[in-house]
């Protein structure tokens, strides 16, 4: 049994950005030779948030209407009086969203459904560099 | 330190089937004779999430209604246009609820409170055949 | 590689009540000694919820404020006829945010973001004790 620790470090765009991370993982776990096991994904900041949807252009422009519709981006939040940075709606979708996923494998394959895809979603309001940590523990 | 990989089938309703399957993992954690870990239940799939809730007629309702009110079944999504198949809404409540959910054992027992049942949420608009990964990882 | 399992015992006063316990879980992390893997956070119980963001006034209270418009407290739900308790609010907001949290360590700290504290969301509707466990799996 290993823990193998890894990082995937990507630029975002911002509100909302919804990045597919699926191939980076893969080729992480592929080269971790591992076969059985579980591998998670963690976004490290607090307007970021992983999930998994199928990746294409109509859902992505309705996973970012149903953000506004929950948290709208033009709605004054009591976080903006914090640090005067406006992105108070950011920090509220990642807190919903969540920023782990832990996902099993099995013959060294991600136990994904074919349209199921990992997705990176960036909440903040302007581009950032983002770190998420791909840990892997399995034999 | 192990690692068991099992699978639950099930047969859903959907729009949306709300499913207990509880007495399965429990099952699957008793035969894989294990002390202390933990277990991480992943739906294969898009229009489908695991979640935990104490599984009644009342509760089983107002989440119904809840997801309704986040993603209306009635409403057109732009994922619609993609497939034609009309469950956009479908997709987004999954991903907001997500695929996976780990949860520590000791002693062989799911350390889950007595009126908190781990429950599949079948999203789809149509009947579907599940595929549910039970991961183990413990001693 | 081991299994460590602790717990965390913590009295909440309700409606929500949203409690940082970040420190803690470096605690036990510390005493555990272990260098890299996972600890995986889960609240026993339906009315509770872990998650992370950035804890401070302004956005705990965009939190409250966000649970009310997802779950109202004062709405009349199905479940509030089963026991008698009025709670279906929080059960609801409990099954949306998710009871389990895994966070990846590496070198004997936790990955978070500076500004990404470890919350747990007492969504009942009177004071709790509330048991979480900690669960790590590392080397």
């Amino acid at each position: 049994m290993n823990v193998i620790n890894k990082k995937i470090e990507l630029s975002t765009r911002g509100n909302p950005d919804l990045l597919n991370i699926t191939p980076q993982l893969s080729e992480i776990l592929e080269s971790s030779r591992l076969s059985k096991g579980n591998l998670t994904v963690f976004v490290i900041g607090s307007t970021a948030a992983i999930t998994t949807f199928e990746y294409e252009p109509g859902l992505i422009q309705d996973m970012r209407d149903l953000c506004q519709k929950l948290a709208p981006s033009d709605k004054h939040y009591c976080h903006d009086e914090t640090w005067g940075d406006a992105n108070g709606f950011s920090h509220l979708r990642a807190a919903f969203l969540g920023p782990s996923l832990t996902i099993p494998f099995n013959e060294g394959e991600l136990l994904l459904g074919t349209w199921q895809q990992v997705v990176l979603a960036e909440f903040d309001n302007r581009p950032r560099k983002r770190k998420i940590v791909v840990q892997i523990i399995g034999e």
